[in-house]
């Protein structure tokens, strides 16, 4: 068994925000980020595929394949983005690293059918990133 | 002379538009950056001083002062901000790098008094970044 | 299950001694590392935990909250600190990279009590580093 | 349980190529890598030995004598190498990272003696590496 | 004046040889580089364009327009190339960081219009790069 | 004219204290610094080189020669010390990153021979960073 992982990034906007919460209440727990002209990031996705590489090509997957899904999934999605009023599959949640990264495993899991998604990682900035293993951990 | 380079780094989120233009117009020249709904960056901000060390410090400038500078000159009025919504300084300009460097140039170099501003390097994303050294280059 | 990670830096200094070893056996086993005068690192400290996105604010745990315990943890204990001599959880104890890493994983693990520590990673320069997970693996 | 990294780097070219296919095959599925000239990469490898730290050293295993195994196992063997002509072990494999990273296993597996090697990850550029865990995962 | 710079990589083959000293002389000269089997990095490539923001847009140039010099010029003549057969603009010399990154420049300053090349930067890997100016300084 | 970078890293301790002060004083001015005990960093040394490629070699400068200067009048000297301790050139300095900086550019200035040394760049940590022209600027 072999992981494969590749990188790419999207830029994107967001802000956090609880509708059933007073502006003191989200910017006591939210911060800076309950900023609601928003503010925004270059995310980092890590992307690692599990499986054993074919004795023919050597490869766990077609690479030129796998991008084809990251650009329809992932970048087409998010890339210049904002978080909050553009993604339907965030719509209603806070859009956390976390939930972020749930998200793109959701999008990603059933698109990948040479291996298996193994892991997502996302980084909001250099120092702070979330993995999401699925229900496989 | 000794030139001594703080990074620091800041999030925030912008578009490019330009209202004399149509619509089909902007996504022509500024592609997925017209998005008016916006998108973002961690930008990263290097600020560069020139000076002679005090010998009885071994320091061009006190590391505090500068950070204090940056915290309120930079950090406050652009970390976690819309570039194009919140920053007095910037309205009416498109926030490319190339402009948001030149107005970070603008608002440090009369507050950088031990040592003199020497360049202000800007990345929007690690590959891309621009350079500003005011009138001295 | 979702795992957020945080990165830090502290800045210390230490070295290698067993006071049972005559100073060649020290020098013989510990090389560079053994000079008594010491030397230092930027250390850079990955701090994983693990645990269940909260349904109404989208994070695994609050972190504000986690700053203020690496801040009061380790960053006042470690940072700009002596590791041999200013350490009392390292005392008695070689201060190698697995030592400090270990003892990062015994100060923080009580601490966390929204989601669980799961993983403590500490690179001593870019090119070494150490995973520590507790008992959990 | 500990898990000590260490980072080295090593430079190498190689080339995909199926020799059963047409260069139309080659082409069609190995893309710019299939080009017989070569082209090549700055390899980056992280070897993660697991081990509990000798309690007199503080050390999972003695980093000089992991340096000189990975100095006469991989750097020997592949460093300023062409990895489809000069490398034994590859013969006959398409030298893709998944095939380099396994052999890389194989190498070092039975060389690691203090402590276990748990895992090799090998990285092609920043943003494609792959993980090999033996048979452990 | 604001000096803009973009960066992207590729990955090419090389070695070092001069036909007419004896394989001695070579190798004692270029060391590892002397294999003729060839060895390869990832290369990375920094341009930098002097010029004034345009006022309508706020860009030193359309980054576009670059995007497609970079590519046509460079990606397609070097990108999983070998430098020592496969680009005409290097025959007869040692392909060399110093000597690729003054090709790079020849190669791009005629085709920089908008704004002036200012300086062209290549690493060879992380550690070693070669930074090449023109006659501009 | 074409500028070759080498790039290193070592490892220190160090402190700041000036002895004419009282204790208070060293604390308000240096911070966390003045801790007697001794902190320590990664330093990254970028040495550049200016000239022109020999047209027989294609190099700048003999790499190897460089090392061997670079191992002998900095790793010797600084790697695995304490700067305030055990580098003579430094005695009665503070060793501040600027006079740190300063002291490499005057031990290597003289030594480089083939070229002329054009800057020393040195990383107290990836954050903050110090260069040297010498008189040429």
């Amino acid at each position: 068994m072999i992981y494969l992982t590749r990188k790419i990034e999207f830029s994107a906007a967001h802000y956090y925000h609880n509708p059933a919460w007073s502006p003191e209440e989200n910017a006591r727990v939210f911060g800076k980020c309950a900023n609601l002209k928003g503010h925004g990031h270059n995310y980092v996705l890590e992307v690692t595929v599990a499986g054993t590489p074919d004795p023919v090509t050597g490869m766990v997957l077609d690479l030129k394949e796998l991008k084809e899904i990251l650009e329809r999934e992932i970048m087409q999605r998010m890339d210049h983005r904002h978080l909050n009023h553009e993604v339907p599959e965030l719509a209603g949640k806070i859009p956390t690293t976390e939930n972020v990264a749930a998200t793109i495993w959701n999008l990603l899991q059933p698109k990948i059918t040479k291996g298996k998604l193994h892991r997502v990682r996302l980084y909001e900035n250099p120092d702070l990133f979330v993995d999401c293993f699925g229900d496989g951990r």
